[in-house]
């Protein structure tokens, strides 16, 4: 049966035909008002599961199923892999979507998962910081500079007006490329080193901490005098006893995961009591009320990645795909012309000679 | 990145140059040694998960992984929709084995698991048929004619002596095409209505099981005078409440579950208390005393499916594709040049004046 291929160049055509920023403000709309709508109740979206290893290095392997009685359920198969970067110059998140039709069970779509999640994880983080931070000319506090850092600061941008950007990494090299790289902004980018990252979190209006530090090493850094009304979007907590925040800071704070279930297994929440998490992102997009009184309050949107935004932004890329004309027709799920003769797609005037089918069944 | 495409047409060219029969024993050898020295609790394979539902039709959608520490993961992707077959002409079982390199997390094929499914769940019962049913000429009853029915009568005929095979489903279209999807078995083959199934089961020396029995729907069958020394395959339970023999029958008989924790949730060994699962296949595969032993005894063989079935098989036809130079190239992963930079796969001169990446981020 054929499946619909959208390869990297498929998304390079559709990114180059639509233009990077539409892409995003369209997929950050799709996401607001997919997750307003959302029933976690009648989804089916369980909490991810998969494999880790710690050989040769640490790494994951991890699936996240979404459905929503839509016809269509999405698989995002993932690979996190922290050494990928500086050891093979690859991203440390690598990722593919499958597409199901679920009336038979058909992958009708598989694509690239990898550019999607960089930019959904961007988008949910923009959706989360409008609904809770203050709309002044912010100061964008960055920690953590690697890949997910460009798509946080591009998503904020086209909710937020900034002003300037404040980044750290303790890594000198991904600091040091970090100003060229969002560049494209147009935002005055300055980075500072570990003596310094007090500052910078003392003064962010918005913060957001996407790093992949170990599980067992969190936080990130102590607790600090944060300003009135400081928004923090914790992106890099996705994996039990990994976090990034001080349990002090998510006390005094009010936290909306974007995945209750999740959060309290791999996200910032898990330093938390259950009861201590009483609503999660489309909880809050229905709060128009509760948005506006905690906009001058410390809040923490505990991003742990849902796999509703992947499949939003699976299904749009998908949209696109198919509106231009793009993605290439494979055949590989084996559907015989008999469905219950598992070998009839054999039966062709050309394997006659070839498959030993008839041959040898009575010599033992 | 690249991952390698086998489609249905590099399936059919693999069974065109190998034959089909030296390619299934060749299979039952690399199950029988692979399952004889796996360790599952050094090995990497928790049992499958997965999402159902009941509109339009009872469907499951559920992913198996396996991973042994060899540098490849395997992540089977199933579709289950038993009323594939009869309302639209396509298999209960579509599917599809993804494999990952465990250093990267990079999916580095992809192929149908279709066939791979049909072909290995035969080849996990010749195993444990030839383990556990006395080496004579046997009679071989089927209960379940679909598409599974097909490999289950090939693969123990490469393991068995089989005088004639007895088969019954309730279905009798399904029923009445089956002497012909397995004649190229050169077997006397009987069908039988439901007024003798019990003729079926008492006069077999080996029981196949293989139907989509709904979940509560449950045993197929009531207790019968079993033949001494029976050995059943029972291959259809695979769900939560789902099961097919009656639980009189299950006690009084030597049960050897494929996967034990997957088989106390949803095989026939949902209806024991797991103490009275002693053992499964692996461990069996490593007493030839105990197998010497249970010949004579009534035995049933638990199959719900093993991720590393699919591993062994995924690893075979992959093996063969790379021998014979098939496969495709596909970029699916998007990698981009800087690791760090999602967006620096679009730093392409003929992108700089399509893409809006560099315009409109002060305009809000």
């Amino acid at each position: 049966m054929n499946s619909k291929l959208i390869t990297t160049s498929d998304i390079e055509v559709i990114l180059l035909r639509t233009g990077l920023e539409p892409l995003l403000d369209q997929l950050i709309e799709r996401l607001r008002e997919g997750f307003a709508r959302l029933d976690m109740s009648t989804a089916m979206i369980p909490a991810r599961t998969g494999i880790q290893y710690f050989k040769p290095d640490l790494g994951l392997l991890e699936w996240m199923p979404a459905a929503v009685g839509s016809g269509k359920a999405t698989l995002k198969l993932v690979g996190y892999h922290p050494s990928n970067p500086v050891q093979r110059r690859l991203p440390t998140i690598l990722s593919t979507l499958c597409v199901f039709d679920t009336t038979t069970g058909h992958l009708s779509g598989i694509m690239d998962g990898t550019f999607a999640t960089a930019l959904r994880t961007g988008a949910m983080s923009a959706i989360a910081t409008d609904a809770l931070a203050e709309r002044k000319d912010s100061c964008l506090g960055i920690v953590g500079c690697g890949a997910q850092a460009v798509t946080q600061c591009h998503a904020l941008s086209r909710v937020l007006p900034i002003r300037a950007i404040v980044a750290y990494d303790r890594d000198p090299l991904a600091a040091a490329s970090f100003g060229k790289r969002i560049g494209f902004l147009g935002i005055p980018v300055k980075t500072v080193d570990a003596s310094n990252l007090f500052t910078l979190l003392e003064s962010a209006d918005v913060l957001c901490t996407c790093t992949s530090e170990a599980p067992g090493n969190g936080p990130l850094f102590a607790d600090f005098k944060n300003k009135p009304g400081l928004h923090i979007n914790a992106v890099g907590s996705d994996f039990p006893n990994k976090f990034e925040l001080p349990v002090d800071l998510l006390r005094r704070s009010f936290v909306c995961p974007d995945f209750r279930a999740q959060a309290l297994v791999e996200g910032e929440c898990q330093q938390l009591m259950p009861e201590a998490v009483t609503i999660d992102l489309s909880e809050l997009l229905r709060a128009p009320d509760l948005q506006r009184s905690l906009r001058s309050e410390l809040t923490v949107f505990d991003s742990t990645g849902h796999a509703y935004a992947d499949y939003v932004a699976g299904l749009l890329f998908l949209e696109y795909a198919e509106s231009m004309g793009l993605g290439t027709d494979v055949d590989l799920e084996c559907a015989p012309p008999d469905p219950k003769d598992p070998y009839s797609f054999l039966n062709k005037p050309e394997f006659a000679e070839f498959t030993s089918r008839t041959a040898d069944t009575t010599s033992h």
